[in-house]
């Protein structure tokens, strides 16, 4: 496909998501490196782009403009007639109810209190408790899955794994205790090996 | 396609979107209602058919297992060729982009608060206060967007409406101002004309 922009955030998993998912998939972008803790996302420039104000977004070469992180996966993905999307359709359903599991339950609390904890500045009793109690059982899901499985895409890597590793690599910064759920850091390790990304922490975007 | 189970709770707009999407497609299922205030989806036989413990959830008829509700809405119109899903890739992308946004941004907060305020009894003080926040911004960007457009799938009713109304019809019990957004008002009529659903608060499921 054409060469499109990414407006991403080297310190924002959804943004990461999109440009590990382009890099695998041979796709030629450009970077444009957008700093929501300076209100890059709020100008009227970008709202122009996408009036929700958010990262990441993807224009493609006619100016077009697409929205949300998985969504933008699965357009990606599918652009290509890549084998991450199965053309069975039960299998494609499974994959992307992964997708909008992590959006909806893991990214909403690990993300969240991550983001809360590491830039907002704030401490733990300022931080809604339930965002700890459903990281954690997120990450419990994740170690139970990973007990009989390699992937959450299946037996390879698969669009769930590039979505769900981007905040759970992170997620010590959010308070999450990672060596609880070691078949999450054997994981983390193989998506990262497969991704051909350096262990979080040592790396430079 | 076949006769499939829909486990599901009435008063859950995640479940009630594949129940509407299910009506609208003309898809024959058995609907098992399952109390989530009295554990039912925390039960032994519930968790091995999803261990995510949640609903809804759909059993196919050789009893393989479908979870999260948009991707089930996704599978569903898919399976019957309906054209919800829209053959161009862009607009396809751009419809599952709101899917994402919705469980994302719209539903972890307005669906969240709404729970927290009826069904586990917390006074507003004891609610996260971003979740208010999020969820008014939620309003102003449907608001906005229902300023120019009929509705969120184009001209006429899509799955991104579907999912978005669930919710946003039951605001009012999580302490949002619906009145203070009467293009989101109307809109909300229009969905439950097409779906062919009374206004909330007048239905039984």
């Amino acid at each position: 496909m054409s060469r499109i922009k990414i407006y991403g955030s080297a310190i924002s998993g959804n943004c990461l998501k999109v440009k590990w998912t382009a890099d695998l998939l041979g796709i030629a972008y450009d970077w444009i490196e957008t700093d929501i803790l300076k209100g890059e996302t709020r100008t009227d420039e970008f709202l122009a782009l996408s009036p929700a104000g958010q990262i990441p977004i993807v224009v493609l070469e006619d100016g077009r403009v697409l929205e949300q992180s998985c969504a933008i996966m699965l357009y990606l993905a599918e652009q290509v007639g890549s084998d991450l999307i199965s053309s069975d359709p039960f299998e494609k359903a499974k994959m992307i109810g992964w997708l909008f599991w992590e959006q909806n339950f893991h990214e909403s609390s690990i993300a969240v209190r991550r983001f809360r904890k590491r830039f907002a500045g704030l401490s733990d009793g300022d931080i809604d408790p339930t965002l700890l109690t459903r990281g954690n059982a997120s990450l419990q899901l994740m170690e139970a899955h990973l007990e009989k499985h390699s992937f959450f895409g299946g037996d390879q890597l698969g669009l769930p794994d590039i979505a769900l590793v981007a905040y759970t690599r992170m997620a010590g910064e959010g308070g999450y205790i990672l060596d609880d759920y070691p078949n999450v850091g054997r994981w983390i390790s193989r998506v990262e090996n497969a991704l051909g990304i350096p262990p979080y922490g040592e790396e430079n975007v």
